[in-house]
């Protein structure tokens, strides 16, 4: 039985710094993406694939604002959507351009994610979103639309939102078939549309999903074997901007829950990472990896790199006695 | 073994005529429609929704133009791609609310539709799409964007594209396994996102294919016993706008044949759909409805009406000698 991975991959993966986000610049960025993926089909993984939003969803906001006059703007969750049916698609041709003859099949799901009404984050909407208001037309749109909007970083005003997290995905089952047929599966798209349960259903919530603990949440519901957060450097470090520093090759569970607690991790990037990483473990899952696109194969895998001297970071259950296996699985 | 039926909404249904298209007007027509789908799906029939994307990939449009000064335009096949994530999910969260407990699960897969390169249609773009421009806009923005833009019934310049014919769906097989296992699944929304075959793989072409030709086309690639044809009046018409005008109950493949050839049926409304149904039928369906919302259970199940006095459209292989059977199946 073929083992799953769930892989997530940063915002900025799609759109890289300095990229405006023309339709040619994703398409390349997505191949290179598909590229890496495909390094672990050919392995007989399953693969599960969960992309970020945020620069995407950051235009789609600015042509609604642009364009307010003429059409309604969507709510936030509905572009939310339009961002998955987007880069889902980008994503599934990408698979198909590279991905041949390793895949059978490429296919994205329009994917919801619950939260809890009464999360705590709801109290507190932390998470800017969209473009910049002056102080006026900010104050004109929190009082037409129920915006909470905050100044930040003395660039102007920013609609704010909560992100709450995530306690289920309304597409477990869909997923599950697909991947067991083979597909390869896009989904969870920036997070995945927030939604709650009410009385007769589901609501879209305006919210943002953190994407590596939706990512963590539709590996857990899966039981998949490994979570996969992909970002920008090679490994996790340990004491960073000290003299100290140095990359984390492979931790247990409880090691870095003593890391976290230390506040080795910032909130802001690793932290929410490593902790994505720990509740899956904890949760069940077998290995989890933080690493860089060209590392992933060789992180997930536990085979050397091919590119010398470098490592990415494997967190695990509980850490092999040294000596007693082999291999690092 | 139960039955498939892929259903085709139109346009219209999910914003209606007078209508600007807001998130919540769009939400209640989607429960109209979730109620007529779930009136399938309680006899047993499995289902695959197609829907329309006109006003809103329109709407879309419109905001690309307006916030082109600030973020880059995506492409028109982008656009598509975007109203499958954003009406995918509007129209999943509308079945899971009227569904339970019929429903097992409801999927949206955003759809990639297969079109020739060399599709005469290509030599002459005739849809048009998105908003009005002046002369002088519409001539920089071909110089700009190599459109192909045409005076549109005084109003103004619009930018026309392509609608060529659907040979293919890339997603069949995820569909299929999807149906299997009891899902609905909403698919080739807006006739899906029209894409040519290229020696790596696919890419995307600026077109729009006719969304009840792409059911059609899906309905086959499926085998799928039924393709209902949904739209504004309760059936075909013979000898319409003349003291003749009567509605059509059913009629076989090759009688719809000879009223097509006679001009029965008008370009801009029934005659594509009544092709569909007749192509649908000659690849092996086995019956094709075209009616009103309203009417498409009685139609399908071919049973008594509950709104007396009005009838759907049913379109069949050969119709039965008059008396050699019971019912109409």
């Amino acid at each position: 039985m073929a083992k799953t991975a769930v892989v997530a991959l940063g915002g900025n993966a799609l759109i890289r710094e300095g990229q405006s986000g023309t339709y040619q610049e994703q398409e390349a960025n997505a191949t290179a993406m598909a590229r890496s993926v495909c390094s672990l089909l050919r392995t007989g993984w399953r693969v599960v694939l969960v992309h970020g939003n945020g620069p995407q969803v950051g235009n789609l906001a600015i042509q609604q604002e642009e364009g307010a006059a003429l059409v309604p703007a969507q709510p936030l969750f509905a572009l939310g959507s339009m961002t998955q049916g987007q880069l889902g698609s980008l994503i599934c041709l990408a698979l198909h351009r590279v991905g041949d003859p390793w895949i059978i099949g490429a296919v994205s799901v329009v994917t919801h994610v619950a939260v809890s009404a009464d999360d705590p984050a709801f109290d507190n909407p932390s998470k800017p979103i969209g473009p910049f208001f002056t102080a006026e037309q900010a104050a004109s749109l929190s009082a037409a639309r129920g915006w909470v909007v905050k100044e930040d970083s003395g660039r102007g005003y920013r609609r704010v939102v909560a992100s709450p997290e995530p306690v289920g995905i309304v597409e477990t089952a869909a997923i599950r078939t697909l991947l067991e047929a083979g597909q390869v599966v896009v989904a969870a798209g920036g997070g995945g549309v927030p939604i709650v349960r009410t009385a007769t259903g589901y609501a879209g919530v305006d919210a943002v999903i953190d994407k590596d603990y939706a990512a963590q949440q539709l590996a857990t519901s899966l039981a998949a074997e490994a979570l996969v957060l992909v970002t920008g450097v090679e490994s996790v470090l340990l004491d960073y901007g000290t003299p100290q520093q140095r990359p984390i090759e492979e931790m247990a569970c409880a090691e870095a829950e003593r890391y976290l607690a230390d506040g080795q991790f910032p909130e802001g990037s690793m932290g929410p990472k490593v902790r994505a990483a720990v509740r899956f473990l904890r949760y069940g899952g077998e290995v989890a990896v933080i690493t860089s696109p060209e590392l992933v194969y060789a992180s997930l895998e536990g085979t050397v790199s091919q590119l010398e001297g470098t490592v990415g970071t494997r967190i695990v259950r509980v850490r092999p006695t040294v000596g007693a296996v082999g291999g690092r699985w």
